[in-house]
């Protein structure tokens, strides 16, 4: 197909929305490794989960070996307000870089969560309203995973209880004024609302919070109350399965013009945005059917591929958690407070820690004040102002195409652009003003937490 | 075409995105009466408005007969970034409502600058280029035009300053850092750097500022910088002209499906949104080839069309413009503090304006906790959180739906949905904490406006 027929943006048509999930784990050889009880470790089973997770997710959390699932028809519904999400050519960042690489990125910010959380929110939601539960709890970091859950509470009528790591709290006020828009109540993190944030507040009275914290609230408050139940917006296996509509739409849009993709970048905090994009790509790289370089972009403040272990571990700092097998920083480890943005988790997704482990994919780690300045030249000729998590994967993107501008290459680029950054001026007034810092830990820092692994 | 068939979104192709703009004007019997100049009470010439304006937007803004104008390939490539943007059907909404009636919006928010205002900041961003200027000037109320042109600006590489009224400066830090990322300057006004900022201040130290007075500003700068002209972001011919562009897709996007609406709404500030939504089907109007309810929604503490006088007026504080006739408060009226958002304007659109005064168009004013209690119902249901203007809008359209299901009529309500809310969300905090209060004028206090309107 001739260059010049290819849109800025392609939309897919309503009746093109993939009907069913990807689910990558029946793809790999190699499954990724079960969550552990950290007391008998033993494989967790679906009685010990479901204290703490929907049955339907514990049974999706659990199932390494159904290739496809089928979207139930009320979160298809509510997938119809605000998807299919446009693929979009980035023939004005091709220009201003001057590159022959062909740029495309898939969109996920067209709603009012401002990222691709909703796709797995809604689904989270869904299973805890059909299973006739009050409410759910949940933490968030950045923000965008707590709003996009309470826009799928408000849409089931569900009580939504956010623990928002205080630092981003502070932050970002107005992240929390979207959630009491949407009936949900947030609480900073750590609070004197759970034993363990009062145990972690009489040890560290000025700690700026961790998902990992945030995370042993928000399970402690679901575990002791009456017809609540925990979800979590990143790492688990169902969490990537409910995200690979990302996927699953971005190549049905390139198959429709017949692009085959030569590099894939995501940023990985925990993985969700990553796991979700790559996987019906990642699915044909395992079958042997296609290679694709699969690049995972990561905060050189948060290294977790680059430099952590893979290992079990802990899924929180209060150690409440299964332990999961995946590559980690220590589950007390905390980013710099400098660090802008979501990405701050001190572990991976075990299934993307698998395929990284097997050498299915790169990880790179990059530093925030040129991923800052990669979002402010991307915000500028494409016109979206990018939330700093997603800039991550501009950076490498930008990267990628300037080096095939050396080569003289016509590689194809896509990257996931995950959301906005609306709600995170208070870090780009920072990198205007030329307040904004790196920061990469020395070794003898992580050493700090990877002491608090639990022994293997 | 049977209901079903209707896609949540409707989007349109690329190759269906308008060629031309649509001049409202060349089907108008009455014209809009024309710019005077303050002192000779004369038509505004070519050449006087010259020094304001760039020379091309001059000629739009006195073409009262070309009925399409093309838009140039610079300003469509540019349009290709952001639309077509969507016409949604509301069926969400609907059915929350318990309505007969099918509800419509074209949804203008997904873009940075999070509004239509963007439609009109890249062509007159495009013509000022096209001129050789160095930069433009102008004012920013709610900071949604003035995002829009910082966008426009950083795409042409012009220089832009933006006066933003004081109130949205202090309110709205986020939407600053926005500008800022675009490389605009921007000043609260009234400010000490002009000499009608300065007279302002020493007249009112406390004010917390206006349109009309960050538009004298601006003006003062652009005509005394070489190289400068002033751009507007609302009421004027031009500016009506571009957002057209918003009323030709949603009349093509209807087309497509065989949809006839029988009310058409939209907020009303300076007009833009409006005018530019109805133009398609305010000229079938006139030309007598459909009937259709057309209906404009302002905030009752800034009530230009239902309680305004049909007079000639300045355009803003200082005195420093033509004379447009317009519905108009008067040049010095400024809404009380508490009002949230934009629709702050002492006037209207002049071809609005004559469209109302001949009887085309209906008016209501609505006041603004009833406009964001529409507003928590609808970002609920429908996902989008809107920004407080286009909530004027959502109101009306669900009074009409709701007197539908009253009657059991299954009338078409289109309305523009032209922003998001984003940098609200100060405005949002009061409404949950229930500390906003209405706002409606006294017949006195509008009387002090009335009084500065010059004579006839």
């Amino acid at each position: 197909m001739s260059e010049k027929n290819i849109p800025y943006k392609i939309y897919l048509n309503e009746d093109e929305l993939p009907k069913v999930w990807h689910n990558i784990r029946a793809d790999m050889k190699v499954k990724p490794a079960p969550l552990l009880n950290p007391g008998t470790r033993e494989p967790m089973t679906a009685e010990e989960l479901s204290h703490v997770f929907c049955d339907e997710l514990v049974k999706q959390e659990l199932d390494n070996t159904t290739h496809f699932i089928p979207i139930p028809d009320e979160i298809y519904k509510f997938y119809k307000m605000y998807r299919p999400s446009p693929l979009v050519r980035a023939y004005f960042l091709e220009d201003v870089l001057g590159t022959p690489a062909k740029i495309y990125y898939k969109f996920e910010g067209n709603n009012t969560s401002g990222s691709h959380k909703l796709n797995s929110a809604i689904a989270q939601a869904y299973y805890a309203k059909k299973q006739g539960l009050c409410g759910i709890t949940t933490e968030t970091g950045a923000g965008q995973w707590g709003t996009a859950l309470s826009m799928a509470c408000a849409y089931f009528k569900l009580d939504c209880k956010v623990f928002m790591v205080k630092v981003s709290y502070e932050q970002k006020p107005f992240r929390r004024e979207v959630m009491r828009t949407y009936g949900a109540s947030v609480t900073p993190s750590p609070s004197m609302e759970t034993e363990i944030g009062r145990k972690i507040l009489a040890e560290h009275p000025d700690t700026t919070g961790s998902l990992g914290c945030a995370i042993s609230e928000a399970v402690e408050v679901a575990v002791k109350s009456e017809g609540y139940r925990y979800v979590l917006g990143s790492v688990l296996n169902q969490v990537l399965l409910h995200q690979s509509v990302v996927g699953l739409e971005t190549k049905a849009a390139l198959d429709k013009y017949s692009i085959k993709p030569d590099i894939i970048i995501g940023c990985a905090g925990g993985g969700s945005n990553l796991g979700g994009l790559i996987a019906p790509f990642m699915g044909e790289k395992l079958r042997g059917e296609a290679d694709y370089r699969i690049i995972a972009v990561e905060p050189a403040s948060c290294p977790s591929f680059t430099r952590g272990r893979y290992v079990y571990d802990f899924c929180d700092t209060g150690k409440a958690t299964p332990l999961a097998k995946m590559y980690t920083l220590g589950s007390n480890f905390i980013p710099a407070p400098n660090h802008a943005g979501g990405l701050r988790y001190h572990g991976m997704s075990p299934i993307l820690s698998q395929l990284y482990h097997d050498g299915y994919m790169e990880a790179v780690a990059v530093e925030q004040t040129s991923v800052f300045k990669a979002a402010e030249m991307f915000a500028k000729c494409e016109g979206i102002l990018p939330a700093p998590e997603s800039s991550h994967a501009i950076k490498v993107a930008v990267d990628e195409a300037l080096k095939c501008k050396e080569t003289g290459e016509e590689k194809t680029i896509v990257f996931g652009l995950t959301g906005t950054g609306y709600f995170d001026l208070v870090a780009y007034e920072k990198f205007h003003n030329g307040e904004m810092t790196d920061y990469i830990p020395t070794d003898e820092e992580l050493a700090v937490g990877f002491a608090e692994i639990p022994e293997q």
